[in-house]
């Protein structure tokens, strides 16, 4: 377990996040903060509602997307975040989505204790450099398209996620909620983490390496 | 697989809902909407944000919160939304946070084709008398609270989830992820189900007896 234990946590939105990439880290934080002190700020480039919606398939889906409530924007947020989340999506896909992120990020990642990404979320914090040299994983259907975005990463093909220093990095959306609970794990105990999982009766994937997804998608 | 396919998808929010609950089923149906065309409704008691924080652990998480965006109200609801999904959460409890929800589902219940409930959302719709004489099932944690909301209902309490007729209802929190994963299978094909979870990387419970939670909970 960590000696001094995060109190204060910084999630990330940019237009056309994945929602559950966001969500189910979230969730799990949610029911951690019942347990234990813990403070949520919601990052974003305004205080406008941020939506999943994306225009990678548009006019299939132009009317389902939903939108979540940023609590801060990149230049207000506050100083002490020690935990940074970071999903993917969609959206990522686009330069002009993500350059308040990569460009916050890069600023702030010497400040924090722990950064996490989820599926493609990796490929944007690629961007801003501290993944270079590093091994680091990311959503197996998009990661030809991951490795193009940096190839200084030490990218793993085949894992649900990733731990180098104080990067975690998970594969595709569902992965980040495994990934959130063996940082719980290892932050706060395993004994915590799994109550956690018993309480929203979540059967864990709990070996970092049992991916079956990195050949359903050919990314080995 | 169902002959005529739903188009709109209701989902409903409250004050204090289950982040997971309403965002699991979501993402998986964000997913099917970039194959199959679908509207998404919003619901709540008013346009405001609804944010999950609850006022059961007051104190705790006083700022470990996140808000969803709706898009209409319950009197503004369009009329063709064929499939409602109530998630549940610690905000259930409080008969002010849904008084409007039950009134509304009690009066729209009718019109629809399916109804979807996820963790104690099923106590909720069992306040609306839909459930009489039918079986249901709901988190395993608040299991003894959910059967005293009524008695008339045939909770099934070693369940992962449970289909009497148009209405499936499931276990805690992250059931509602297989619960969707049922439902679509159900209604567009095992095909279509199995490569959304594949998308999603997500390892699947099929088995909707299959419910370990159930006695770790004390339910049965």
């Amino acid at each position: 377990m960590a000696t001094q234990l995060p109190k204060h946590i910084g999630v990330i939105l940019f237009p056309g996040f994945q929602l559950l990439d966001l969500c189910g880290p979230l969730d799990v934080l949610n029911l951690l903060a019942i347990h234990r002190t813990l403070n949520l700020t919601i990052l974003a480039n305004t205080l406008d509602p941020v939506s999943t919606k994306h225009t990678g398939h548009e006019g299939k889906h132009s009317n389902f997307s939903e939108a979540i409530v940023p609590t801060h924007t990149f230049t207000t947020a506050p100083d002490d975040i020690e935990v940074l989340i970071l999903p993917g999506g969609f959206g990522s896909r686009k330069e002009e989505n993500i350059e308040g992120v990569v460009e916050f990020v890069k600023v702030y990642y010497p400040k924090v204790k722990y950064i996490l990404t989820v599926c493609t979320g990796s490929a944007i914090l690629a961007k801003t450099g501290v993944l270079d040299g590093r091994k680091a994983t990311s959503n197996k259907k998009a990661f030809s398209w991951v490795r193009e975005q940096n190839t200084a990463v030490h990218w793993v093909p085949k894992a649900r996620w990733v731990v180098d220093g104080n990067i975690w990095t998970s594969s595709g959306i569902s992965a980040g909620i495994d990934l959130i609970y063996a940082w719980i794990a290892e932050v706060w105990g395993e004994e915590l983490a799994s109550l956690l999982a018993d309480s929203s009766e979540y059967e864990r994937s709990t070996d970092a390496s049992n991916d079956r997804f990195a050949e359903r998608w050919g990314a080995v």
